[in-house]
């Protein structure tokens, strides 16, 4: 299985802090040693990083732990294989084109034989992560129109993504910088901090930070993760079938779906 | 204007050498100081680097410079903004998945009031260059097959290239990972490097190289730029109109084609 890591701000934050605690897990805390990529949108640009090397050796993580990139919506993926060998193009996230914006996506879970429909988005490597995310856009640019709104784009996603999670499990981050939508198959945390900011200790390394000292009083932030990433603070822990989509560090619109897991017939 | 960087090689190679010369001139010996980014191929995946600010005083520049990050081709773009803001959706290289390949763009010249012919692929940014990529890529999409023979596509390419040189400066590299495309509408200078290697001096940095003892006799190596790089070395300068496709360090199919402005009737 994977990590994945997300945040969506009101006003550009840098990931440093989160990454940090992440990254440890890629071969140190944690197996998580076969690659990891990251995604900063900045406007309708977008800064990605891979490496399929362990995070917790790679000089690029140590860079981006280092040197702050300020963004709206960042997206972060640590991976332990299991489809697909370990490669730079099996390497998440990805990112595809729709609509004049750079979409991106990372997964954690595993969908065993999923077969894609067909559509101009095709999978480089041979993860069935990246076949998901190319049957989602797909699906995205065959059935709605290119102005829809945030919350039909959701009902869309929330749609594909029960339908994934219920041939297997789906968590998964995508966004267009616009906004991030976020759904849980089986583990999913996220965290909204706002004033007053305090101190916060990651789980997996010796780092402490003041985020008061960090941030202005009208700041919004809202970090997501697979599991909580620090040992003082209270997450919030999603339930399967738990979705959101995020703008500006809030929730635009939530729900839940049930996921019934698909039975051959007996 | 811009600079560009590329480089074709039977081998995995490092660019740091010739990314350490091409970076100098992102603000201290050149005018380049809008941005820079570099694509590097690994298999089908591609890693790639985008930074908005000049590469000379850029962080994420010294990483590449400094750590060897081994690839069969390579991209590199350094900008001074003509047309479009300095941002990071107008920073070269741009990417887009066609055949679950990534096709990888970069060009050097302006192409004023360019009109796009309809099809999927639309620029994020709004520079003329992603403006003129997206109109090769949907015209690839629409008129070549998906198996089509790298010389066919040279074909394409070179017809299209004729069609925007003659409607300004196209200078540009393309590439889907198997092949390098290179198209000289103005300015652009290649060298090959095989056995016997020598030493070289970088033209824009006290930096000598003695590519002797970093080579097996058996490499070839390409590498192409704007102006050459080196001070000791016999580069070839392209002609307006030529143009070569590079597989493994060697040329393909090249060829030259006439450039004649197209003139509004008198």
């Amino acid at each position: 299985m994977c990590e994945l890591l997300g945040m969506s701000a009101n006003t550009p934050t840098d990931l440093c802090f989160s990454f940090t605690g992440l990254t440890q897990r890629g071969g140190k805390t944690g197996p998580h040693k076969d690659g990891w990529g990251v995604a900063f949108y900045e406007g309708k640009g977008v800064r990605m990083f891979h490496d399929p090397s362990p995070s917790a050796e790679s000089p690029i993580a140590e860079l981006v732990q280092n040197y702050p990139i300020k963004s709206h919506v960042a997206l972060c993926h640590i991976r332990q294989a299991n489809v697909g060998s370990v490669s730079l193009a099996n390497t998440h996230p990805f990112v595809r084109e729709l609509w004049g914006r750079y979409w991106v996506f990372a997964h954690n879970g595993q969908v065993n034989q999923f077969v894609r429909r067909v559509g101009i988005y095709e999978p480089v490597g041979d993860t069935d992560s990246e076949n998901l995310f190319c049957d989602l856009m797909n699906h995205v640019r065959q059935h709605l129109p290119r102005d829809a709104e945030p919350q039909q784009l959701a009902e869309c996603f929330v749609a594909l993504a029960q339908e994934y999670a219920q041939q297997g499990v789906f968590n998964c981050l995508l966004s267009n910088g616009d906004w991030l939508f976020t759904f849980c198959s089986t583990k999913l945390a996220c965290i909204t901090r706002r004033a007053p900011f305090g101190p916060a200790q990651l789980a997996d390394a010796d780092v402490t930070i003041d985020f008061a000292a960090e941030t202005t009083a009208n700041d919004v932030v809202t970090v997501i993760a697979t599991e909580p990433l620090t040992t003082d603070e209270a997450w919030h822990i999603d339930q399967p079938g738990e979705w959101k989509l995020w703008q500006h560090g809030e929730i635009l619109v939530q729900g839940q779906v049930p996921l019934t897991p698909s039975r051959n017939p007996v």
